[in-house]
């Protein structure tokens, strides 16, 4: 009965999903975690997506590495808007995980966020931000962490030797 | 006062992003459409960005082309979810377009779609998503929206030929 | 009950996808041909998927573009050979929906082909391959088209002018 | 006399053929592996695909990484079904071996897999879903394989910290 | 009052953009550094760039890297010259960085230099040139630096081993 | 003995080149324009080159495509700041161009802009914010113009239909 | 008995490799020119190759599209130098050609030559040149052929309009 | 008066050259090596490459990386062929140097190796295979090279564990 629910394709995954996760926890917003593999448990995937509304899920945030298609996928299956964190890849470092969930057809969007941990961090706050919209708490906490942002890349020039 | 702002960098966005706005009337949610360039308009963007959540604006989408600099500088003036549209370009097809929209650093996201039309579509549809996590009216048009789209789909096969 | 089972991803995908149909019948071997959208139309694409062993088939020719999903989705849930062909873009030429089919995880592999005409046609040939490993009839008119393939070949370089 | 030819360009591919091995290893199917340079042993590439339906083979396996020939050379010289795997590469990461091998033209196929250990080990799975066909006793381990896979990767969830 | 403004995204920046200020630091030529975060500080970036000319800076050097709108964005709010050297990216090398700084619209350039190290110390190169222009001294300088490149590199034949 | 040079390496490059003299004219300010091909006129791009600051030039404009060696090659050979406008290209879209231009090593810098006519453009507005530096009505001019622009871009929102 | 062999992997190479031709009749050397496809004529291939030393050939140029292997496997079976023409491509624009040939592993050079139509018109002069070593007449002609095409392009500045 | 000449751009290319001349050694002909950069040491570079004929020299090998101009501009100013070898850059692999290498225009070819080590290799046989046009030893020498590397491939595949 989370607001938010984290997906990730693989355990393998989880080092860059983590970085959602700390700002979830940062932000004090509730959310499940969970490794849903699109290709290794289609059922589970097609269960979750289907499911996600009735469970109270606001907004899903799916990450996954190579042809990616675990956030499309889930999002083919909800109504709900789904987050996608392109993963890091080896041999292409990224850019086939970047294609294969940005470039979905128009119909079933996907809101792609950065490769990587950029990404993972920025897929939190974009959930924070699409509930902000009718939570005054939570955009407030928004502009208050952009504050503090704000603050440390300014101090940060200080110190440059 | 709407709900939803449509922005371009150039009148020469106009036809991509006329899909999101078709969408948008044919979801019958209100919204405003304007020209703003990042570049050669930075003093309006800001005011726009900056008087956004004022102005009762929800989500913004913002299309680019180039050194799409539009969605990412708007983003970075307002704690709203900010949705970018890469447009296609003539030289590199949308790849800059597309990197540079989506490839923001932690701390503001910019929700990306596909390069181009499909793009242009699915920002609306995910900005509608966005707003139906709390407006059940809209949840259930994306819900038959979808069931439309299935169905011409799953009619089209039997034409073939 | 056909051995070879076409899907394509939409009817605009029709077009190349003909060029595998064309091959098939020449080949006078048996399939279907359907349209089902990973994305607009999950429930058939698992429901056909899981079907297939059942329904007699015995390779799967899937077409898609963009972040192509088809594919790769069928493929998890059929432990039939699925061959991906990836369809020609606007903005990326195809790069993004070779990427989306041919990069998929350890466990479930794709058959990718090229990109467009030339995949399609080889999706075709290899499908047929495959059923020549034990139908001693397919694998001989692979060969009498490969010398078929071989004299025009051959034969063309007398007309250079 | 085995139905599976294991080929690679060079022995350092062996690292990533392995992979392929280990799998075929794990199903008790039968393998042939050998090492043949499309460049520096072209004569016995040729003798090899030649004589491959007469030595009782099945489906060949080849890997190759950079300008990547040997998929499609083999292929070239038999009617039996190749599948190639693209080997990582140092400078481009193994786009240049993905393209080389995937991009074939039409009337002689490849069946491509991913860059790398990935794609390694899913030439092994399609190759063994190919004679799992016709061959339900292999089929059966296919299904058995992901039902594995799917219970490592649903139990994976419940570690992540 | 320094001629040259030298601007970076993020303190991250820092051991790219040391080697800018070294070579100016070796002429001589004095100069402002700073971290001006586009997203982070995007007012004081305004402020900055607004302010610039009445500063008395001549030419401004920015870096940033990924969706690189630093130097686009100062160059939009002043008619100073704005060179821009695009940050190395793990991800992407760079790719997204130099064409976010290059892909400048029409009416709004940015200088653009390599990606990385050797951009950064060509920024400064260019910017000094420019001065050069104007200022006989500073150009005697650059042509004194290039002998003494051209003294190293033909130096640097003769142990080869 | 105008301030301004163009160069370009190929006839064919004029009317992307053209679209910077028209700036420049729009301007008033003079300038040469030539066709010096870096592989074909090596020794005229010398004695230009090198003959340069004597001529009483500021700064050069050049402009080629594919492996584009002139602008890199002028900036060899003089003190002056060398704009670099990378041509479009029709099997590589310009990215050969871009990177031969932009990827110059440490010690020669070359000011890219972007590829094709936008990048025209700008090599003009960035060549005219140079002599802006120390000339007032210059710089007086780009304010004008961007002025223009502004108000272009603020209209054309109205016309949307 | 021809010094120059030319080959294309297929008829509809022919308009690129008539450039290539075309040089060389203007040159008046002696060449032969032919079809022979890496893939559906792989025997006829070889034995060319391996004849082209006793047939009295001395440079081979080959032009092939997508994924290329004709130069490359020429280049294998003989110890003649062969250049690489890569043919431009529809999907990717010649970039799949272009690595298929050009990365080949150490120890079977292929000397390539840019993509298309420039890349077949230097595949004709690298010909000439390899064969100007040893042939002072057809250096002279080198020569000869450079001072036209200087000439052309000084000449054609004087008509820019 | 050796009849290759080596040239590298920077020292820095030498770990990459080292592996042309240790084959050039073991074929035991006689070469030049040396460092020439085209930015740094442009008069050295055009004097060197039109005396190239005169010394008596055959055949240049020039190595360069990121924007390489070397091998193009020495091309540009002798009538001998001259081989590039792109240069493995840090930030794109190479590319950068493989595209200002190989897409020279129509006119002033430079056969282009593969990126890195290999086309350093290469560079050594493709020169010594122009050489063996004329010089029977040479080309046996490349026979037999062949020969060894046959060998030791077909050697290798017996030791996979």
């Amino acid at each position: 009965m989370s607001a938010i629910s984290v997906v990730m394709g693989s355990k393998s995954d989880w080092p860059t999903v983590k970085e959602t996760c700390q700002i979830l926890d940062q932000f004090g917003v509730d959310y499940d975690k969970r490794v849903i593999s699109a290709h290794r448990m289609p059922k589970e995937m097609f269960a979750f997506a289907q499911g996600a509304v009735a469970d109270g899920t606001k907004v899903i945030i799916a990450c996954a590495g190579g042809a990616a298609h675990l956030p499309g996928m889930i999002a083919a299956n909800t109504p709900l808007p789904v987050i996608g964190i392109p993963g890091q890849t080896k041999a292409l470092g990224g850019m086939d995980s970047l294609l294969s969930i940005v470039q979905m057809p128009a119909g079933i969007p996907v809101a792609t966020t950065a490769i990587g941990v950029a990404g993972a961090k920025n897929a939190a706050l974009l959930a924070l931000q699409i509930l902000g919209i009718t939570d005054a708490a939570i955009q407030q906490q928004i502009v208050d962490y952009r504050k503090q942002m704000h603050d440390q890349a300014a101090e940060s020039g200080a110190h440059l030797d």
